[in-house]
């Protein structure tokens, strides 16, 4: 319906048909509204919901990149259920989605949900690309082995991530002693905002593969810009730093998808979610140009 | 797509498309997402969305009513676009898209935004219905004849949709003095809701003609009940007693459309959006039986 | 400024210049921004301004008493500063504003703020009054000597009225053992919602002398329609019940004056605030009819 | 420390040492925030912490049931760690806790938390309690057997407690149909409230046996008395009603045990914790009279 | 009144009559509460209110600036009522309003409200100062030569201004193409905040005259700063930024009046309404020093 | 009890008895939710709770710091009872409860609460301690002699406090003329964030003795770090600004004691409070290393 009596229907950027039908579209949205094993505050699994409004009232020509992302077509899938069985078989459910749409050509963006959608989207491109590579936003460290008696918590996300690929990992400024002792014997490159500073951009971007999958937890924002997120800290990345380094690495190398997660937008202002539509439709940009 | 690893996708009631396809559904969900002359607090131009979302988060057998409304097949039509020009215009779009449908054989719900959207629905109805009537859940007359510089401001609703049909109002308990004077004149059926209580569902069915289309402010509520409008008056009705009256008069006569309008969500719980929701849903239930 | 193209300025029910000069109103509105004893939740400072705001979006003529209370003037004072030296010194301010203002021949309406406002208005209305009643809405026996090492803390409100005047209270359900004990003994008239039912409004009304001052703490009501207090209680009082109490005492007696209290509105929606500036001015068309 | 210059420590009505020690406490309260299988709007795990700080604004002898229940002793447990495995895993958890207390002897309060909860209390007393009923407060069935891929989502909660006693529930309003199917089948005693206040609280106290377990979900209430849930849905019971048949319930038998569960408070305002609170602190008082 | 016991009364800065009478004070506030046109997220209303309340939690010696700006006077006018017939029809108010007040001598400070308000401000001095240059802060171009049926949509505002006057715009990071292609083909001088961070707040001013209107729709601000915005984009302007300019602009020309807008108060926390606030008083201070 | 299956006690950072015992711990968190005098927006006495809340929501590796401050142990005392009297008792109070911890060996982190809470914990410091000086974070001087009617006014914090040592101030940038008057005449080192950039951290840390108390209004931050404030100000410091300064004053003195106050967690998002949590936490981990 294009009729101009209506507003455009409800998906990613409120698209018409022919730039939203499936088969049309070079890139999936896959809204994972998942939060069962979340241990700080609540309500990561309206995340995808609330990005999806925000990105309904954003303009379409992103100035920062001076381009139209949504040219190439963005389709918006519907939400993927929760397996409330165990985090073990969710994480198989996103893995197998996942698969499905990069098998059939598709550029996926998942939208968390807590970060353990990741691990599901990152093992199905890791199984599917020799060589690839990770860069991780995150505050924390996300290097348990188990947490709260199951290795699928979000505290353990980067650990099971780290089972297919390696991950060069920016924004961390907590941790427990372990993870930071892990961090240490291992020589992982996981990078404070000071440090990530004193690196820059490029810095990072040299320590990636070619092939680059971008798993982002919105709290290695600062507080000040997302307030959103389950366990905020201080002393965060600021937009014009994330910006920066996605620009460089995707001028570098091939980000092949994203994922965007931990929004629980009632634990902030609306311009979080709008920020996170925007990182999105920016990233989708970088990734996907024409 | 009804592949269970997802959820059903955004729309009233979160229905399949075996049961919210347009072609076969009777029932068409129109959400009219404006409320440009608002005079009090303001927001129902959310009131659609908050309304559908909620509708996902509801069961489908109404117990109240003994049965599962959705089986007759419910579209949901992407959101009106505001016409910012006038509110004259805009009125004149919701007739002439609510005509549209009617002609196409649907049983259409309007889902406010601002009560004034009821104008343009009530004007489609009563062209095309000779001998309707109206039934108006309100707290307020709505009988002035312009208001803030527009004859289709909200306070005017009334006074508007009595140009196209008789109005039976219910729920009254605010006023001004020359709308009181109005009503007092000309006997109209306005009734407070101690009025009602003394007259009885009974008492209003008899009021209406065989062909009835409700209009449904929901500041007739209760505050209690529905605190999320923009102009809340205690002493309102409670929901058991619209349920009743609205039970009543489907079984008298024959209830050709409706509107649910007025619910400004940031203004109370979610739970308001649920009564909303739930409304909506039992009156087509009521009025759409199989 | 009686400019059409401006909106009337704030003041309680947004009364033009005059209906609501000071010389010309019979009836003032102080506003006491006042919670510095409050124990539990927070913000009762922010009721009157919260009051006035929605007595602005109230329409003037009461269906419910048939009448247009502004007619009398309604003058809408400033808001007296807090005395943060000691709830001693801030009672008897309160005292002497009242006193001034009663003596300067107004129908004196308090606007709380915390309970503790109603000491000094009541003094001054006791003090001036000889046989002067007290009719006090409330959840608690607000019957403690003294409380946080305040004999003039919220909690003890009641008891340093009775110091003045006797008092029936309604809508009880909440105290401390002591204070129930301190009820039994005196056989104070202190009734619970259930004993209220069982009494009816005369039984209260026949309680009371023929001058009657009225003290509303709004944790009175059932928190279904007021949420916004700092000590919230299930099983209240409903606007009905108050609003034919407030009526037959109206009727039988003479009411001398007013508060209402303990409105915290960042603890409830705004349609509490709303039931506050109703039952405002629907007491003052009670009392101060033309 | 009863140093009067502090305030009490928080727990449950912030009781000082010599009410809430474990050794010299009848009633413990144990508090479990988990909502890991909830399909509605989110919030549930900060149920337990909003009802634990309300309850510390509670004056402590309650007018209603003329008694002071802290007096039997309350000890306040630590909350009960999710174990994010699978819910299966937590319900086994929760289970082997209450067992452990039942079997030292205490009274056991468990306040969730979704309702899933209640399986593990259930399952702990109907093990114990040979000839045990089950009092369900309810707006849902819960009657599936299997939900969102799991037995244990919240959805489930009286199909599996069903297993271990025979349930009365009241407050039923919303169901799928196959729910339906199943209560008519099989005679199941679910009662909507309208059926409730036909049969009366005696007529529900008849339907049970000596032995009480009582479960409450707290979206049996009416949302205009308890909106912080993640299903409200209109038409539900009043605290009056819940008082009334839970004063029967125990003046005829023995309750056991009890659960409070599913408040989700972001969700509604504090009024709803305070009257979880209050709730509790009454079915203690009625349940384990000195 | 100037007796101590009380709070001064409301109005911008909380000024006593003698720093706040019509006829003693240089500057006027006027409150336009408008937003019929808005598209994004709703509240815009709201703002002349919260940024007037938050102006009296301010203290009014203005350290960054070294003066007080009240000592000019400044009256505070009741709200400019809505005109709901259309928006075209209040634009015309606004600017007759805007016309009296600078024939009467006054430095008119409006605050809005959405942006729109501004065309009618604008024009007003436009037509009165030849030559006169408008400086605008937005995130959006406003360049749309008709939006939502309307071409006086708040998408529409810098090109209606554009009709009067030339505009240097700062802020700019979101717009559609065809804003992109308008600001480019006639080299409109509209900057991104990097381009301004490049040419400095000298390089802005000299491309202004020497009268200078300054418009600012407060989404120019990074959302860190001002989330409270229909449309928050990140990547904005920082107050030191914005102050900066100001007092460049204002060292070098003659600022002959100002409009705050598009604060929508419930879309962020209390902090956005005090920076707008302390926004309003500072530009005050620079442009209309004693 | 450490029993895994329950989550650890509420205290400040959630840590076992091991760590937390009176006897075993060197710091003591003095809760005081004390806020009778504040003139702003309202709430600061429901801080205390919100940052031990947060702090449960905290990783104890402090990687900015590089240790894990708890290990010295952390008791957290009851909260301090308000003594609504008048606020010099219970500024007395404060001072009595801190000198009693200070000589039992602790060291103490009063957490308001309104900044007058800092009056009496720097006076047990300053009476004990001879040549002690403090370091304020401030937005406000705070230097009237008496506000509000009374010299114990939050208003008057830093005047008080100078009675008994000598205060260095960061963050100025609000003040009456009196309080900026009163500064330039005796030469007192308060400092604007401008000022302070220029300074430099060791700058500040010179103009200190060798005893460094410190307390924190948080209104020192910028509000888009902090926002939960009663009197936010924009312009004001970092979160990177704070550290640095206090890492330096702490590398180079003796830090004796501090407070964090003001945090008013109903006007900002739930990250201000673990932003005040992590702040705490730091500060701990940099006065009181093993």
């Amino acid at each position: 319906m294009t009729d101009p009596r209506f507003f455009p229907p409800r998906n990613f950027a409120a698209l018409p048909p022919e730039h939203s039908d499936y088969a049309r579209s070079r890139v999936v949205i896959l809204p994972v509204p998942y939060d069962s094993t979340t241990s700080g505050w609540v309500g990561a699994r309206e995340g995808p919901a609330a990005i999806i409004d925000a990105s309904e009232n954003m303009e379409l020509y992103d100035i920062g990149i001076a381009c139209e992302p949504y040219r190439v077509g963005i389709h918006t899938l519907p939400e993927v259920a929760a397996h409330t069985g165990s985090p073990q078989a969710m994480v198989a459910r996103i893995e197998e989605i996942v698969g499905e749409l990069i098998d059939d050509g598709k550029f996926v963006v998942t939208l968390g949900g807590e970060h353990t959608v990741a691990v599901g989207a990152a093992r199905a491109q890791g199984r599917r690309i020799p060589g690839l590579s990770v860069l991780a936003f995150d505050a924390n460290a996300d290097l348990r082995d188990s947490y709260l008696d199951s290795p699928y918590n979000h505290a353990c996300t980067l650990r099971r991530i780290l089972e297919v690929a390696p991950v060069v990992q920016v924004g961390l400024r907590s941790a427990e002693r372990e993870e930071h002792d892990y961090i240490r014997e291992r020589g992982l490159p996981f990078y404070s905002p000071p440090e990530y500073r004193r690196l820059g951009p490029q810095g990072i971007a040299d320590r990636l593969s070619d092939s680059v999958y971008v798993t982002i937890d919105l709290d290695a924002f600062d507080p000040s810009q997302v307030a959103a997120v389950g366990t905020p800290d201080p002393g965060g990345l600021l937009w014009d730093e994330v910006s920066e380094l996605l620009a460089t690495v995707a001028r570098q190398g091939h980000i092949v998808g994203f994922d965007v997660t931990e929004l629980a937008p009632a634990l902030g202002p609306r311009a979080n979610a709008q920020l996170a539509a925007r990182l999105t439709y920016r990233l989708i940009g970088l990734a996907v140009r024409e």
